[in-house]
């Protein structure tokens, strides 16, 4: 199996971090975001919407980093780390995945953005967006908070797909000023501890690092 | 089984329609959104987001529209319309769910409010928001252009949940100047008239025209 992606992506990162949990052989194909490789041929043939990273097994191309997840999840169960359940354990699982896509992400990458990116490529911060995604994403992390009190993970009480799929995100903003809204909230701070000490976590910051 | 929404809400629609598809009974509790019902007790605690709808069976209580759906497709798989398959057709149908969700729905949800929503409550258009979604939108539908050439259904051959989660935006659409995006792409016309004569959608259109 083939991801073509960059590692300095966020949603290759979350790709990579389920084949690493799920101990698969992969090929990392580079698609270098950096000069639009993402937005021209021959990458739009495998995503239309040239964004990475894409995701190729036998004759199947696949995209959307929480999709390719999903699919290895279920594919590939009984191999390496179970990252999802059946039935009720899986429902809960599957709003919870929706919750990390729908109300944490939004805010979480647009302050990964102006914080992390912008003064690395030398940007002007946009103050007011800053403040607006803050909001959000503390109104976010006041609900992870109830519910990491009553289950040790977000998915339940194993660590699933649900959690990983924050990783890239939690670990970028570890770096800007957001870090103290994850670390002043005492079960949210031990689940990011957690979660960012995990091993296949750790493979896929060796590989950004060697890039 | 219940369903804690409001038939003006686009998410509970969604919801709605995969429950007539499946032929499933159930009740549905109104919450009133025009009253702000979704952001106080008792809704909060189905769902601390404060979004309709929730959904309720037995001691499980869920939330997050497409997770729903993807918990009744697979819980009631042999009842009504299969919404879902397995394998490879799953993985791609997976692909095509996160695009609705994260591709489509985004700039469609933009427009309904500011072209439907915002006439019919008093509000002021912004005229720059509606460009910039026109614009993504534009995007979006002609990469499904290419798709529905190739296969019935966004998903593939069959109807789908991917389809399904499409018809209550487009359906808001419809009465607005973006509905000329749909009708000048042929496969993409093809399509919504399709998916928007389907029995389970007409069902959830009459109890909007009797409330």
């Amino acid at each position: 199996m083939k991801v073509h992606g960059d590692v300095l992506s966020i949603a290759t990162q979350r790709v990579l971090t389920c084949l690493y949990e799920k101990e698969l052989d992969f090929e990392l194909v580079p698609v270098d975001i950096r000069t639009g490789a993402h937005k021209k041929q021959p990458f739009i043939s495998l995503n239309p919407f040239g964004q990475v990273p894409a995701f190729e097994e036998g004759d199947m191309t696949l995209f959307e980093s929480r999709a390719i997840n999903l699919h290895i999840a279920h594919a590939y169960k009984d191999k390496g780390t179970q990252l999802i359940y059946d039935g009720k354990k899986m429902a809960i699982a599957l709003v919870w995945m929706d919750v990390e896509a729908h109300q944490f992400d939004p805010a979480a990458t647009k302050l990964g953005f102006e914080l992390v990116v912008k003064p690395m490529i030398g940007g002007m911060v946009d103050a007011e967006s800053v403040h607006e995604n803050e909001a959000k994403l503390v109104q976010v992390l006041d609900i992870y908070e109830v519910r990491l009190a009553q289950s040790k993970y977000l998915g339940g009480d194993d660590f699933t797909l649900v959690d990983l799929h924050h990783l890239p995100c939690i670990h970028r903003l570890m770096g800007s000023q957001v870090k103290k809204l994850f670390d002043s909230r005492p079960h949210v701070n031990a689940w990011c501890a957690d979660i960012l000490a995990r091993p296949a976590w750790l493979k896929v910051l060796a590989m950004q690092a060697n890039h």
